[in-house]
């Protein structure tokens, strides 16, 4: 075997072809020159995970042609890779009986994923193309609530009754081929099948066919609500280092959450908190031009409200900038520290949040702490502020208010990125969602009002 | 059994305290009233993640005093589930006996996690403490790259050769106490002990004893070399929905990632993106203020440099500003629009690199459909913004203008937000580092210009 290279290094031993800028640029020419079955054979000898992402890198045109060539020997499993919008383009050129045969292979929860983008009447077409036995676990599926474990639960378990023994379970996993494949803890469930121990797989492997599960029973148990929020269920498997853990329905086990539904669970979250600092709901990379347009414009809307609040601010010392034309060169300065010293606050206090480091208990000492650490950075910037000012416009007053109103708008800043988020999350709000915004109008508010306040009382 | 609450529904069964700001009080208060011991066994009730968090939320003196109010009976895996800061704390109030004594326990992953954060020399008196056979395993593991593969896998893990049976791996397995614990896969390995298969336990366990392993060998294997980069481990990971990899060094087998030990990878170059974004370098929320405001300042620093220069812009028009001050009033909403239009682009753009769901195949096609829906958005805002100023100033052409500003600082940033994360990328950086303050410097420096400079030639 020789050494692996740094570029995909871990695919070479399955899939001889990684997906590679070349790769792209020979399929989508295969496509152009009209010649679709070499660009469905190229694109089959790639992992599925590579083929969604090969999909997603296609325009809309070139995605359908590849779909269509490929129709014969799709995975389905590809429908679980894909970004919910290419999803639905790849959804619309299957027809019903495809997909259903499609949806029929993959595990419930999958098929649970891929059905709920839908809208109802498409919903109703595709659950009567499914099996009998599929339908009705897709249906069951579909009444939990978006984003709940029950959505992100497997209802295949092995569990075991309290009073087998270690071979009793090997024979009876060895005699039942419709268990599943893989899994990575036995339950074991009392008479009214509730959770109450749990054996990890290699423990029963190791262990002699006489000894009895309840000797090996773990009892570290966190059960999972079928109704918990998948916020929730990412945050004890994070907090508790789970590998598994299995969901309870009014108490009985109803499946169980493993930590790799979880990475995409814990993945979503961060990257809702990272979208919606930056005012956006959800990722639209994929999204037609309007679409995005339309997605974004209310935020944007918000904004120019904020602006212009922060511009009404400025229309009060209109006598004083026609004056000195010098403080509407550097008023902009001074909000613009201010908003950065407050968002990196903010930043940190959001994410804090997120991971539960900030809480009531100790909320308050972080807004002193940030505080404090704002005034050190107000104090050097004083500094910096005067001699600028000094340097550009000779004087020495006009340095002096500059860098007061930079110290107060900085310590404004991070007194805002700490209190906006904390009161949002208080009241039960994502504090990702608009703190940014409040905070710049805060920080572009005061900056104004501080530098032009202080001209206006000590410049004229 | 009773239906669980909302709150902490999951820690019932095996930890009837959970971490309540009524529990915080509680030993905060016992604390502080000189009873020690009381606090020590509220403590000791919590899951150690929780009283991790407990530590991490209470001040200094606090913390000091429950931790040696504690040592007795400090459970070490408290240590890795510390904040950085915190951590470097508790360290500082254990004896090198203690600390010696606390991570021989730990596995040497995460022994390794806490000792790296030592400088050298507290490193080498640590190392002088532990057992042979743990400090060899730590010191090997701390000479490989740091964030490397070699750093996240354990090196305990189950190896057969090609020919054994099921009924030979079981007699192995039971025959040996000193295996890991808990393992999800079985790995085969040529007689170079590099591995040629994997079998997950399940399949070991439901597979009749006579079975030759290599019947039942999954060929799938994704081979982690020992030096990549945890940011390329998780993103394999989460690509091929991974659950365990083996890791190599030269070929040969040396240790196992699993998808649990990724969960912190994946959860932390999330955050590292959430926080870059947000202009700072890692999380500080519990170092002191100086510490925070050092760290800060040099960000700040950049920003200042960057505002100045969107004042030189400023500058150039302060004889129009003079004339009509309306000017300054109008600038910082063209400037804050473009700001926010190319942050929202910027986002998404920095995320989708992130996620490799952007690359050099796809990244044209991203900036065309980001400049048409900035266009679209920029054409909405031309009729806001004309309406907004002709109610406020009574001037269409003034307000024509701003409009036109509008249009264009939208659409800056949206490329900005495109072209800035993606060129960055591309010179092997990381976008989300700088990409903000760049940003804004382009929509300031265009906003201003585009606005200023249209009045310059159309309104005098």
């Amino acid at each position: 075997m020789t050494e692996a290279t740094p570029e995909a290094p871990a695919r070479r031993p399955e899939h001889p072809i990684a997906l590679s800028p070349e790769l792209i640029r020979d399929i989508t020419l295969a496509l152009h020159e009209a010649r679709p079955a070499d660009a469905a054979a190229l694109a089959a000898e790639l992992h599925v995970a590579d083929q969604a992402d090969l999909l997603e890198q296609l325009d809309r045109e070139d995605r359908a042609a590849l779909v269509t060539a490929s129709r014969d020997r799709l995975d389905p499993e590809l429908l679980t890779y894909l970004d919910e919008t290419v999803r639905g383009q790849v959804l619309e050129l299957l027809s019903p009986e495809e997909l259903g045969a499609a949806l029929a292979q993959l595990e419930t929860d999958d098929a649970i994923e891929v059905i709920s983008d839908l809208d109802e009447a498409e919903q109703m077409a595709l659950l009567a193309a499914l099996p009998l036995p599929e339908r009705s676990a897709v249906e069951q599926g579909l009444t939990y609530p978006e984003d709940s474990a029950g959505r992100l639960m497997q209802r295949d378990l092995v569990a075991a009754p309290e009073f087998w023994t270690v071979g009793q379970t090997i024979d009876y996993l060895r005699a039942h081929p419709d268990l599943p494949d893989d899994f990575y803890d036995i339950y074991i469930v009392n008479p009214r099948f509730e959770p109450v121990g749990s054996i990890p797989v290699s423990k029963v492997l190791r262990s002699k066919r006489g000894v009895l599960l309840t000797e090996l029973t773990l009892k570290e148990l966190h059960l999972i609500p079928v109704d918990l929020d998948q916020e929730e269920v990412g945050f004890l498997f994070r907090q508790y280092s789970l590998v598994s853990a299995p969901v309870v329905d009014r108490g009985r086990l109803v499946g169980v959450i493993t930590v790799d539904d979880v990475v995409e669970v814990i993945e979503e979250e961060a990257e809702e908190d990272i979208l919606r600092l930056g005012g956006v709901q959800e990722t639209d990379l994929f999204a037609s031009p309007p679409r995005t347009s339309l997605r974004r414009f209310p935020w944007l809307l918000v904004n120019l409200f904020t602006a212009v609040l922060a511009s009404l601010v400025i229309a009060q010392f209109e006598g004083q900038i026609g004056q000195v034309v010098a403080l509407a060169v550097l008023m902009p300065i001074v909000a613009s520290m201010g908003g950065n010293a407050g968002t990196q606050t903010l930043t940190v206090v959001v994410r804090a949040l997120a991971v539960r480091e900030v809480t009531a208990a100790n909320a308050l000492r972080v807004l002193r702490k940030e505080a404090l650490a704002a005034a050190f950075n107000g104090l050097l910037f004083l500094a910096v502020g005067l001699s600028l000012v000094v340097v550009w416009f000779g004087s020495p007053l006009l340095g002096l208010l500059f860098g007061a109103a930079l110290v107060i708008n900085v310590i404004a800043g991070a007194l805002a990125g700490v209190l906006i988020p904390v009161l949002l999350d208080h009241f039960g709000l994502d504090p990702a969602v608009a703190s940014g915004v409040f905070l710049t109008t805060v920080t572009d508010v005061i900056g104004f009002f501080a530098f032009l306040g202080l001209a206006a009382l000590y410049l004229f």
